[in-house]
């Protein structure tokens, strides 16, 4: 008998952001695998067991989610945000190229989640209502001078930018020096987002000007929006303003 | 009494990709307002009004949706995808900004939904397991060289590419110029993904070389994605292969 493997999205945090499908595939599965935090989400079950791996093990965890589906389980992969962005997709088939024959015959299915920077957005207005992109900052994966690389290229097409795994403990410098060098791309008043923990009772959201941005206010759990050229504010009586991109363009001077 | 304004996203199509905050705002909302189609999607419910207008209305319905709100009912604008991605949520932020003050006022959120990338991508592998972006095709409401520069940036930043609005009756030749050029920067191999009417009866999906790709198999309901130099494909006995990109990525030559 072999069993099966899904690889889920959670969303950002709050319940109210799974999708229906996310939640089928939560309760049909034998095995749930993930980071501590994610699994943790992850309601008690009866007869379902919860494997819970360290952040920084994603080939070792989809490894051992592909031998468990192998062997007849329904595992079920969860990762933050959605599992295709900077997640576990990617690694659980990288993990299966360089695997035995037998794991390209897993029935394999990823689940879309609402990722951190969608959730990001709609929880300020629309930044993201133009081109844009996203990069991860980790260098862990590639070279810092790709990262800069792309920045560069981002910024010079007038992307809104989305930045993930924009600090750690193991690189606190790089954050400051990308802020450094999109200040000699972008308007110092250029809007930038630090959205920490979004969609968590303890989310904090931080919109200032590109020449007042400050690594400090980014912990692990933020994610951080660069507007374009065209990015704006919307003052509001009560609270903090809107912030959007609108639709339409023009070419850069 | 002032009412409220929500724009949600219904995800690409199937019921099951909506979160659970989407069916709770489309159920307590009095007024549905959208593009026919999406708004067809909602299920009918006693005592609700539905308004369907022309796609291509974007900013009279967002104004129709703030005065309904105005006026004191709860207003749905609904969306495909995310609302926040090519979609209505840039336009209501739009006509807040250019309307009168006591909009500013009204209470207007932003429901996150699954994006037709996203979708997209988890049903071929994760496409998007490395640093991407979206560019729309359309030159409605941007200059059409702003999207070849774009184009060019994103290509030689060697970013995975999602195309939005790949193709209309009414620019039938950009989508195959927006290929030539692509040609010159990525190598002929490198996988392209049709997907049209993503996770609907509907669906198809084409993963074909970039030297092979044609504009024909596209239509208004396809999202195109054009692979980065490391993203790759897994043969597999059964059904079309997975792509992925791996999590690693090396300085380009």
């Amino acid at each position: 008998m072999t069993g099966s493997l899904t690889i889920i999205g959670l969303g950002p945090g709050a319940a109210e952001l799974l999708t229906q499908e996310a939640r089928t595939c939560l309760e049909e599965a034998s095995d749930i695998i993930g980071y501590g935090p994610y699994v943790d989400r992850v309601p008690e079950r009866a007869g379902q067991r919860k494997h819970r791996t360290d952040n920084r093990e994603e080939l070792g965890r989809a490894r051992h989610a592909l031998d468990l589906a192998q062997s007849g389980a329904s595992v079920a992969v969860v990762s933050s945000g959605d599992p295709g962005v900077f997640a576990m997709a990617s690694a659980v088939f990288e993990a299966v190229e360089h695997g035995p024959a037998e794991w390209r015959r897993l029935d394999i299915r990823v689940v879309p989640g609402i990722s951190a920077m969608f959730a990001t957005a709609a929880a300020i207005g629309a930044p993201l209502g133009h081109d844009f992109c996203a990069i991860s900052l980790s260098d862990n994966l590639k070279p810092w001078e790709l990262v800069l690389a792309r920045l560069e290229a981002a910024a010079r097409a007038d992307f809104v930018i989305a930045l993930y795994n924009a600090r750690s403990n193991a690189r606190p410098d790089h954050l400051g020096e990308a802020f450094a060098r999109l200040r000699s791309w972008r308007a110092p008043e250029t809007p930038v987002i630090f959205a920490t923990a979004i969609s968590r009772p303890e989310q904090r959201i931080d919109i200032v000007a590109l020449r007042d941005a400050d690594p400090a206010r980014c912990d692990m759990r933020t994610l951080v929006m660069i507007g374009s050229s065209a990015t704006r504010l919307i003052a509001r009586q009560d609270g903090s303003p809107w912030v959007y991109t609108p639709r339409f363009a023009r070419s850069p001077a």
